[in-house]
C-alpha cells in the first residue's frame, strides 16, 4: 500500500470513526458530524496525502453531500471578507514585487543596518512595532506591508521556496510572522478582534472597560520582551544558513545604484501603500473596511497597469489560500454557529468548581490558548471562547482586569500556532518556505517562549500598575 | 489621448452622469446608485478599456467604498452557488481535455458523422437535446459534458484562441451556445429556472398549472424548429474556414487508433461524467445541489490524482470567470433587492393600459426577452420580472396558459443574448474563440431568428393544441 493510499485510508477512517461513534450528551448529530468532517480536514492537513486546498474542496463538498450543510452554506466561506483581505494581500504583494518597489525597500533596510540576519530580523520586528497601532488588520499589515518585504528580502539573497529556503527566507518569514502574533496582542487596535474582546468583556462585566491606554501599558513590558526573545529565540532553534551578512551593505548599495530612479510602477505602488496605510490608520474613524481598502488598493494598481489582469488570475497562491482558507472559515464558522465551541466552553468551565482561581484562570488561559488549533479565524475563536472563559475565570474569583487582560493577550499570541489560525499564518505560510511539521513545531516552541513570558514576567508587571 | 483613456473616461462619466442626475420618482439613492455603478459596469464591458474581471472587481469595490453595498454584501457573489458551478465545471472540463477523453468522445463524433462542420454542430444539437431534459443545470450540461467536446473538436481541428479560432472552433462554440439556450427553453427539467417559472405561475394565477409533459408538448415544434435554423444560420453569418471535412473520417480514425485503449485518466473521467450525469438526472428525486455534484466530480478527479491540484490553482480561466461573474451576479442580486427591477416592470405595466391584449402580450414579450442585457443570472430576471409580466398580460386579456408559457420560453432565449447572461454563456465565452463584440452580434441575430419561431409558428402550433 503506498504511503499516500495509507494517509487517504487513515483521514477517511478517523472521520468515519468519530461521524458513527456515540455523541456527547447535548451535541446534536449535525453538530457531531460536522466536528466528524473538520477532525478529519484536520488529519488531512496534517497527514498530507493531497495538497491541503484538494482536501478543503472534497470536506465543503462533502459537507453537503453527507447533509451537514446546505449548498450555499459550504460555499460561504468564499465571500468572507477576511478571505478577500487575503486574496487582496496577496496581490498587493505582487506588485511590490513585480515592480521592484520591495527588493528597493529590503535593499535600503538591508543598506542602513543588514549586516547581520539576526539584525534583519530585528529591523522587521520593530517596523511591525511602529505600525501595529495603525493597522486593526493584522493581516492587511503582514500580507500588504511586511510579508512583500521579506519575500524580496528571501529573494535578494537568492532564497526561494524551491531554491535554499534555509538560507534565509524561511527564518525572516517565521520571525515577521510570529513577531505579527506579538504585535497583535500588544494594542487595542492593532489587531481586530481586540476592539470585539473590549466589547465582549464590557458586556459580560459591568463596569470592565478596556481601554486603549490601558492595553498598550497592559501588554507593553511583555511584549517588548516577546519582541526581544522571539527572533532570537527561532534564530537559535531554526538557523538561517546565511548568518553574517557584511557584504549585505555593499550589495545592497551597488542593487540600489543598479536599480536606478524609481520606475512610474514603484511609485504608484508607492503612493497605493501609503494611501492603504493611511486608510487603514484612519479606518476607526473613516469606519472603512480593511478589505476594501485593499481592494482598492489592487483596483488602483489594475487601472494603472501596475498589476495586469493576468497577474490576478495567474496568481496560484492567492487561489490556493482562497480555497483551503474560505473552506475552512466555513467549517469553523459552523462548529460555532451549531453550538459545538460553547459546549466545550461549557464542559471546561464546569470542570473547575471548586478549584483556587489562579489553577482555574491558569487552565482557562492554556486551553483558550491551544485550543486554537481548532480555529482558522481569530475572530471565530474570541466570539466563541472569550466572553464564556472571562466569565467562568471571574466566577472561580480571578480580579477581573487581570482576567479579561490575561486572556485578551492570548488571542493575539494564540495565532502563531498553526498555518490557519488567522490571516498572516496563511499568507506566511503560502509563500511556500518551510513544510507544515516545522511551521507547527516552530509556532509550538514559540507559543511556549510567549507564554512563558507573559504569564511570569506579566503578572508581575501588572501587579506593578496594579491590576490585581 | 489614448484610445485606452478614453474609454476609461467615457465609463467613468457615465456612472458618474447617472449617479448625480435626478432619480425617477419611487427610486431610493441607495437603488439609484447602485444602478450607476452597474451601467457604468456594463458599458466598462462593452468598451473593455481593461480586461471585464479589472472592471468587475473595481465595481464591487467602488460600490463599498460609495457606500451602496456593504463589504460582505458586495463579495456575496463568490459564494453562489451558480459561480461554484462555473468554477467546477471549468475544472470538469480541464479533466476531459487533460486525459484526452474529449479528444477520444471527439474524434468518435467525427469518425462517425463528421463529414462537414455544420453537421458536427447538428451532432452536438441532437446530444443536447437527448441530455437536456436530464440536466435541470444548464451550466451543467454546457460546461460538464458539451462544452468539453467542443473544446477537444476545436483542438483536433487545430483551432485555438490564439491561433485560427474562425477555423471551426469560434461557430462550433456559437452553436452550441445558442442551441443550449434553445434546449434550456424545451423542458420543465432542462434549466433550474423552469421549476421556478413553473411555482410563480401557479402563485400569480391560482389554477394555472405547467406540467411537464404540457411544456414539451407546447415547446416540441418551435424548439425543433430552432434547434434546426440556429445551426444554419450562424453557419451562413459566421462561417467557419473549415467547412467540407471530408478528410476528418479517415484522420479521426487514424487518431483514434493511436491512442490505444483507454487510459486509467479516461476511465475514472468516464466514470466521474456518467456518475454526475446520473446524479444529475436524478436531482429531482434525490434533491443533490448541482454544484455540489459538480464538486464530487471534481474531488473525485483529485483523488484520483486525475486532476492535480496546480490544475485547479493554475485554471485561470476558472478564476476569471468566478471574479467577473461573481461580482456581476451580486450587483445584479442587490438591483433586484434594492426593488429597482420590480418598479421598472410596474413602470411598463402602467404603460400598458388600453391597449389590446395581443399587442401588449407582445411589447411584454420583447421588453421582457431584452431586459436580460441587464442580467447576469437568468434566476434573477426570473424572480425579478416573470409573476409581474404574467399578471400584466393576464389584466391586459392575455389566454392564461399562451402568456405563461410564451413568457417561459423566452426564459431560456435569452440566456443567448449576452456573454453575461447565464451560466453557460460565461463558459463559451471564456474559451476565447471570439471577441465580445461577435459574441453579442451573434446573440442578437440568433435572438432575432428565435423570436421570429417562436412567436410565429408558435402561436399556430398552441392553436392547434387548443392552448389558446
Amino acid at each position: 500500500m503506498s504511503p499516500k493510499l495509507k494517509k487517504s485510508l487513515f483521514t477517511v477512517f478517523i472521520g468515519a470513526a468519530m461521524w458513527f461513534s456515540p455523541m456527547p450528551a447535548g451535541v446534536t448529530t449535525q453538530a457531531w458530524h460536522l466536528l466528524a468532517i473538520f477532525v478529519s480536514t484536520i488529519i488531512g492537513f496534517i497527514l498530507n496525502p493531497i495538497p491541503i486546498g484538494a482536501i478543503a474542496f472534497t470536506s465543503i463538498t462533502l459537507s453537503v453531500i453527507l447533509n451537514v450543510l446546505k449548498p450555499a452554506e459550504a460555499l460561504s466561506g468564499f465571500a468572507d471578507t477576511t478571505i478577500w483581505l487575503i486574496v487582496s494581500a496577496f496581490l498587493f504583494a505582487k506588485g511590490f514585487i513585480k515592480t521592484g518597489l520591495g527588493r528597493r525597500i529590503a535593499y535600503n533596510i538591508m543598506h542602513a543596518i543588514g549586516d547581520s540576519t539576526l539584525k534583519l530580523a530585528y529591523a522587521l520586528a520593530l517596523s511591525d512595532v511602529i505600525i501595529a497601532p495603525a493597522t486593526p488588520s493584522n493581516t492587511a499589515r503582514a500580507g500588504g506591508i511586511l510579508f512583500p518585504i521579506v519575500r524580496s528580502l528571501a529573494s535578494a539573497f537568492d532564497s526561494e521556496p524551491d531554491k535554499g529556503p534555509r538560507r534565509i527566507g524561511a527564518f525572516l518569514m517565521m520571525s515577521a510572522f510570529q513577531v505579527n502574533c506579538v504585535t497583535s496582542a500588544m494594542f487595542l487596535t492593532s489587531m481586530s478582534p481586540n476592539p470585539l474582546i473590549a466589547s465582549l468583556a464590557a458586556k459580560a462585566v459591568p463596569g470592565l472597560e478596556l481601554t486603549w491606554g490601558m492595553w498598550a501599558l497592559t501588554a507593553s513590558v511583555p511584549a517588548i520582551l516577546s519582541v526581544i526573545a522571539v527572533p532570537y529565540v527561532l534564530y537559535k532553534v531554526y538557523p538561517p544558513e546565511i548568518k553574517r551578512t557584511p557584504e549585505a551593505k555593499v550589495l545592497a548599495a551597488k542593487e540600489l545604484e543598479k536599480m536606478g530612479p524609481m520606475s512610474m510602477g514603484e511609485k504608484v505602488v508607492s503612493l497605493v501603500f501609503v494611501l492603504c496605510l493611511t486608510l487603514w490608520a484612519t479606518a476607526s474613524m473613516t469606519k472603512l473596511d480593511a478589505t476594501n481598502i485593499a481592494m482598492i488598493g489592487v483596483s488602483i494598481m489594475l487601472w494603472t497597469n501596475t498589476l495586469t489582469w493576468d497577474d490576478v488570475i495567474s496568481d496560484k497562491a492567492a487561489w490556493d489560500a482562497m480555497i483551503w482558507m474560505g473552506s475552512l472559515v466555513c467549517l469553523a464558522g459552523f462548529l460555532t454557529k451549531f453550538g459545538l465551541i460553547a459546549l466545550f466552553a461549557k464542559a471546561v468551565s464546569a470542570s473547575l468548581a471548586g478549584i483556587p482561581w489562579l489553577v482555574s484562570l491558569l487552565i482557562l488561559l492554556l486551553v483558550y490558548m491551544y485550543t486554537h488549533y481548532f480555529f482558522a479565524s481569530t475572530s471565530a475563536h474570541v466570539t466563541a471562547m472569550y466572553a464564556a472563559f472571562l466569565t467562568v475565570a471571574i466566577v472561580a474569583g480571578a480580579p477581573p482586569y487581570l482576567a479579561a487582560f490575561s486572556l485578551a493577550f492570548m488571542s493575539g499570541l494564540y495565532c502563531g500556532l498553526t498555518h490557519y489560525g488567522n490571516g498572516p499564518a496563511s499568507i506566511y505560510f503560502g509563500a511556500g518556505f518551510m513544510p507544515q511539521g516545522t511551521f507547527w513545531k516552530l509556532g509550538f516552541i514559540v507559543s511556549v517562549v510567549n507564554v512563558t513570558i507573559w504569564l511570569t514576567v506579566g503578572p508581575v508587571w501588572w501587579k506593578v500598575i496594579g491590576l490585581w
